[in-house]
């Protein structure tokens, strides 16, 4: 099949390369020219909403797919009456919007933090005053990697806020006391067969995320169902067909839904070493219309993302058992330029590695 | 890097699919238009003997390295006077005449089948006479998936042959009676760093390889170390980097050193799934001056050639534990599409599904 891919980044790189190899071919399109993604596929160069540009972009496309999330829905509208687009342009528009997020969850009895919706500096005010404090203050779309994010910690970061923004489009979210942050990859195929990651666990810094181990440590077998039973809530009410990502915290040994991605995800990356089948593949399988692969962790992993400044890469290549990853991008402060993964079947060496690799590279 | 690979092939393909998470580009030279390779990279079109083509293929290269063993000398020795090659072209000259080959083995204390330079039907009559029933006669160049072979059981094949061929550039081998085939990877990098996969056993067909299982079953410490000592001497006489494969008879325990390969090897595509760094990684990682990866099995693997006929693409995807790759070739009798690996942990579970997997794709 001839596969499009809306975004050339690294998602779409690693999409391309897991995918030749099933005799798929790859086109992108993207505004930004020379992306990583078009060392395996043409590249085209432009505006997603370029009506134009799109009728060229499908016209020798069998399915379309994304790995950039803030696809508009004016887009995704026009491709999809040309043309199969997965997953669908519905799960997108949820997920754009913190709030249609966070309204989605609740609808199907997935539990999250509370929320507020903020269109003046009185919403404000008054859902500071019900919510309490700590809380964060969020904007509604476009927010990534903890950017347009205030963490109010009292009534003078209220103040300062106040001061500084414009109150909308905004949500304020009750900040939760958690223990720790998982996430679920799953991967629904045409035909409805649905596959489920290990829960993974994620630590960020400064918003961004740092490392993901997987499986996550001490999860026992109810997490792990209950994290799948929330994926196929979602999974079913999306009519869903790709890879998913939903991010969870852990508080009291219960899972609060924070936000999802209907798309492959950072946190899925070790996938490649740490899996029978990668989340790129089977992303590829499933909006291919193909039977998913098998799922399996094989030993334990650990990924750490290359965040701003290129590694040294001899150090890295010289670790038994590392395997690096770099995406072709030019470095710049808060970048991911790649990423690392660490796979052991070994879990006392892997624990043993594990700490002095969190020194090196978290 | 950029790295240029002579010949675009599925080897090109793979090398360059491994090659492209490192950040290295690759540029390839095949007189086919559109090989399987040029998904991941520009391809130059023409033959490898055209001065002019060379020059513009190197011109942004850092260093050449191939994947189709019958480059020229002539083409080799002009790149080497203008950029890094890697294996060196040395290696190329000797695998590519059977007698070479033999000799070059047999003059680092080698074991080989007997075998005999043919260039009249003198010789060969004398030859036959001297060495006796079953042998094989060959031609020394250009023979590759048993095309050019003449097994000898008999004065009437030998008849036969006087009567229908030319006998000149050929080589005269003893039959040996092998209990099994074996093959061995191994890696060397520029700074003599040397790694060893695990011995592969081979099963063919028609002259072209079927399937390979790695480990190889019922191998003893001993012949492992055998074959790493002898895979040494090969790489140290040809002060070698790269990849280079050696195919084994074993016959009474012992090892038959019977042809080699100075590239990534058929016998080592399961090294994708079932090692921790594949053959096409530490090939690249070699060529491009890089420190080795792990060459550690991940389970145990079985890899079987898709020959002639694309299989069902579904059933196999099905498989919990199989990959597919696929050349994006169009299919013709004996040529490989293909292959399939199967990999499991378990050695119970591998064997049980060897079986079946043997009835359904050997």
């Amino acid at each position: 099949m001839k596969i499009g891919i809306l975004g050339a980044g690294q998602l779409g790189r690693m999409l391309a390369l897991s995918g030749i190899p099933l005799n798929h071919t790859f086109k992108f399109l993207d505004p930004a020219p020379n992306s990583p993604a078009s060392v395996a596929g043409e590249q085209l160069c432009g505006n997603y909403d370029d009506t134009e540009l799109l009728d060229s972009f499908i016209k020798d496309l069998d399915v379309v797919t994304y790995e950039f999330e803030n696809v508009s829905a004016k887009a995704t509208n026009y491709l999809t009456n040309k043309v199969k687009v997965f997953p669908p342009p519905k799960a997108l528009e949820i997920t754009q919007d913190r709030i249609f997020e966070k309204r989605f969850f609740n609808g199907i009895g997935v539990h999250t933090a509370g929320f507020y919706e903020i269109n003046s500096k009185d919403d404000l005010i008054s859902a500071v005053k019900k919510n309490g404090y700590p809380c964060i203050l969020k904007t509604r779309r476009m927010g990534y990697d903890g950017k347009g994010q205030y963490l109010l910690k009292s009534k003078d970061d209220l103040d300062d806020v106040l001061g500084s923004i414009e109150a909308s489009n905004l949500i304020l979210e009750d900040f939760v006391k958690f223990d720790r942050e998982v996430s679920i990859i799953c991967v629904k195929a045409v035909n409805g067969q649905t596959k489920f990651y290990s829960l993974v666990e994620n630590r960020h810094r400064e918003g961004i995320l740092r490392l993901s181990t997987a499986p996550a440590a001490n999860t026992n077998k109810g997490l792990q169902e209950t994290a799948e039973n929330i994926a196929t809530k979602v999974l079913d009410a999306l009519d869903y067909v790709g890879v998913l990502a939903i991010e969870f915290f852990v508080a009291d040994g219960k899972l609060l839904a924070n936000e999802m991605a209907c798309r492959v995800h950072n946190s899925g990356h070790w996938t490649i070493e740490g899996a029978e089948t990668s989340q790129f593949e089977n992303h590829i399988r499933a909006v291919a219309g193909q039977a998913l692969g098998s799922v399996n962790n094989i030993g334990y992993s650990a990924m750490f993302n290359i965040i701003g400044e290129p590694p040294d890469t001899e150090s890295v290549l010289s670790i038994p058992g590392a395997h690096l990853h770099l995406y072709g991008k030019e470095p710049r402060p808060n970048r991911k330029l790649g990423h690392i993964t660490y796979r052991s079947d070994n879990f006392a060496d892997f624990n043993k590695n594990l700490i002095n690799l969190t020194a090196q590279f978290l």
